[in-house]
Order: C-alpha cells, then structure tokens, then sequence
C-alpha cells in the first residue's frame, strides 16, 4: 500500500495512492486503519505534503563507506542517530529554495526513509522490523560551507526546503534491496545500492531505543552513498526503487 | 497569565493556572482565546505535563560568559540555534531517570524557555518580542561522558526524561530581569542573573529566521550559566523568578 498526505481545498488530508489516483482517507493510516471516504484525485492533480510530519525527525551522518571516505572520515563504529528539523519538510514537486547567501557546494543526498509505526524502546532486532510502518525517500538538501563554518547543522541542513520528503510512505518493500538513482534535469548523476549501508535501519533503532522511546509517525532518514550539486533552474529526482520519485524543482531564492 | 498542559482522566488537557487552581480550558491558548470550561483542580492534585509539544525543539549551546569558560571554549560569535528531540521531555514533578550505563558528569542545567507563539520568517527584533507567546522553565540534563564520546548529542542530551519543562508558560514576565536559582534536596547550587545571555532570544529569532520559519509552539531553550550534578535519590528544583519552579526527582535506570 501506498499512503501520503495531500493538500485538498487548503487542508491537509491522508489519502491511499493507487490505481493512478489518489483516495481520499478518513484518517492518519499509521495507528489506525483507515477508510476511503469516496472521494479521488488523478495523481496529476495531487498537492502532495510531505507524507507525515514527525514528532522526531532522526537522520544518520556517515552511513554509506564511499560517502565516509569522501570527507576522509573514520567510518562510525556503532550506529548513533542525529536530527532534522520539521520547518524544512517539504513535498513533492515542491521548490528547494537555494537561500541567495549560499555559496559553493549545494548538494542533493537521496536517502532511504523509515516511518515508524509502534512505540518503541528496548527494542530487538526483529521488534525493530515489526515496528516499520513503511518506506519513503528524502532528499537530505546541505549547503556545504555552512555546514563547516557553523557549530551546529541548523542552516546548511534545516533551512527551509532542505528536507523534501515523499512521494509517499511504500508500506511493501524490502528498503535493503533497492537501487537509489540521483538525476538532475533527467540526467543519472548518482546510483547505489541502497543495501551498501554501515548499519541497516534496525541497528539504528535497537541502538537508539537503548536510551530514547520512538514513537509512531518518528521518521529515520537513512544517509546516503553520494552527492549531487544543484543549480537553481534545474529539477533533481531521487527515484528508490521499490517506492517512487521524489521530485523538486531548485529555485533561487529571491528576497521580498 | 499562566497555561499548562495537564493528564486530566488520562488524556492531555489545556489549563490556565490561577488562584492555587487548574482551570481546564477547551483549546490551546497559543493560537487562540481558550474559554474555562468550569472544571478545576487544587494543584497538588495536577499532573503535569510538559507545557507544550513543539513542531521543533530548539536549544541553544554556549550563552553564558562563565559556561563558555568553564569549557575552555571560545565564546560564540553570532547566535546559532541547535536541537533537542520530544522524546526526551517530561513534566514537573516527573523523575529523571539516570540510565543505568551512565558514569561521570550527570548534570542539571537550568534554562530560560521562549515559546513562540506566531509564524516567523525573517523576523525584525520587534517582530520576534511580539511572536512570544511566553515562558517556562527547562532543565537541560546532560550526561557528559556520552556528550564527549558521541558524534552527536542523541543520548547524552535526548535520553528519555532529559528534558524536563514546566510547569506553566508565564504570559507576562521579562525574561531577561530574573534570577535563576538550581536547588538540590533544598540547597542552592548555583544562582545566576537570566539577563547575562550572551545572546538574548530575540538575537537567535531573528538570526534563524533568516532561513527558516518558526512556528507557534516551537521552543526555543536559552542555556544556562552553571551546570549541577544531579544524583538519584535527590530532588532538583529550577526556580526563576517571576516564572516559577520546576521540580523533578532524580532515580537511577532500574533494567526491566
């Protein structure tokens, strides 16, 4: 199954994605099991949000051995969560505006997305896979000279638009047997495999729930192999297989 | 005027504090005018709950001339914002629980808390004193082995129970003319003036809003001049002035 978050007449709402179309949901299908209330959208219509909005938002630094050795870093040898902030969710098809400040590199990272669906703390390994509600892909959006020059991660990877996240949360699919490919305007410009990780996500949260409760509708943004510059005019695509396209055009931001 | 969050019958509730009583109130104050509801409850019988759940967790590191020194750190130049998690909030009078691992330095940390209370984006100063919805208290409790030896601050800083708040947001009060005061068992520990801040919140609304939005309920943690070990079996209260006092025990992790 195939489940987002769209905005209909201004509000947003959870609908089922299939068929082409977007159902229209009673409810948030992550605790519950929600009902078609009837009402559908072709997929061309849709204003997709980004699929949830977590209560934590976990993401993993150094994860893939390429990405690791091309920062010259020391591979981690335990697998430890950071975070994102939720002010720079956005959705599919929707800007990521390059702040006018920022110079040099402005890079793409397509990374796997865990959505948690159970509470969770002392969890096992296989507690971990039965707490999955499903998979969906981000684009972890840094701009790199903040990155260096700040103390903290807060603008060169929480501005606003820095986090795309969707299309929708794939609830059927192996996320350690898929292929991520970055292109930009169409052109491939990345592809790995997504099961190259350091630690799978269930090490991550048999780890983390060691200490922290994780709650359903957290999100668990997996790192990522490679990075791919943007440039404002163009349109970069991060398709996982298994799951989808997440898609967003890059602007420039123009101040008011 | 003094709100909080409170477990009425086992499901969160929004109170206004007032006259030794928790007024139950219909809504959230922080968007709109909430109405008393008639019901009301002596405080010794209330139990709280963290004041607010925010969209992000915003906590500010080195913001005290003498905690800047004490770390033989270099005293920041410009504000930067970085981040707590949700998991990690708990209410007054609810304990902090010591995981059984944790060896060293396990220390209270008391600071002043901006709720923000309107959507911001490239806030002027004035802005950013009008977006205040009002002001609480947070311990920041920070284990400092962990802080040391992990990449990030997941555990050290987010363990579940770290991040005592409460009990109230206070309406009306100047954040920077008051005195925070960190008691142990009833002993004073540490007394420091909130007004020295390196960087007063409205320096950090306005800088982060530069490149991102901040939304009513956000939070944004202030820092702290001292820092006081914490040991089970003890109580530590945060007092500031003109707000209140939070109070949280201390236990040690006992394993299930």
């Amino acid at each position: 199954m195939r489940y987002s978050r769209i905005r209909v007449d201004g509000r947003p709402v959870w609908a089922e994605i299939a068929d082409g179309l977007a159902h229209i949901m009673d409810i948030s299908p992550i605790e519950t099991e929600p009902l078609r209330l009837g009402r559908r959208l072709p997929l061309a219509d849709v204003d997709f949000l980004p699929p949830v909005i977590p209560g934590v938002f976990y993401a993993v630094g150094f994860n893939y051995r390429s990405h690791v050795e091309h920062y010259g870093a020391k591979a981690p040898d335990r697998p430890e969560v950071g975070y994102r902030a939720n002010n720079a969710l956005t959705g599919h098809h929707q800007p990521i505006v390059k702040p006018a400040e920022v110079t040099g590199r402005f890079e793409a990272e397509g990374e796997v997305v865990a959505v948690i669906g159970r509470t969770l703390r002392r969890a096992s390994r296989s507690e971990a896979q039965e707490s999955i509600f499903g998979w969906t892909i981000g684009n972890d959006v840094s701009a790199r000279e903040w990155q260096h020059a700040d103390r903290t991660f807060w603008r060169s990877k929480n501005s606003d638009t820095f986090k795309p996240m969707g299309p929708w949360i794939e609830t059927d699919v192996d996320p350690l047997a898929q292929t991520t490919t970055v292109r930009v305007d169409g052109g491939v410009r990345a592809r790995f495999a997504t099961g190259d990780m350091l630690f799978d996500p269930f090490d991550f949260i048999v780890e983390a729930t060691k200490y922290l409760t994780m709650h359903p509708g957290d999100v668990l943004w997996m790192g990522a192999d490679s990075n791919v510059q943007l440039e404002p005019g163009r349109t970069v695509e991060i398709e996982i297989s298994g799951i989808g396209t997440l898609s967003n055009p890059v602007l420039e931001e123009r101040h008011p």
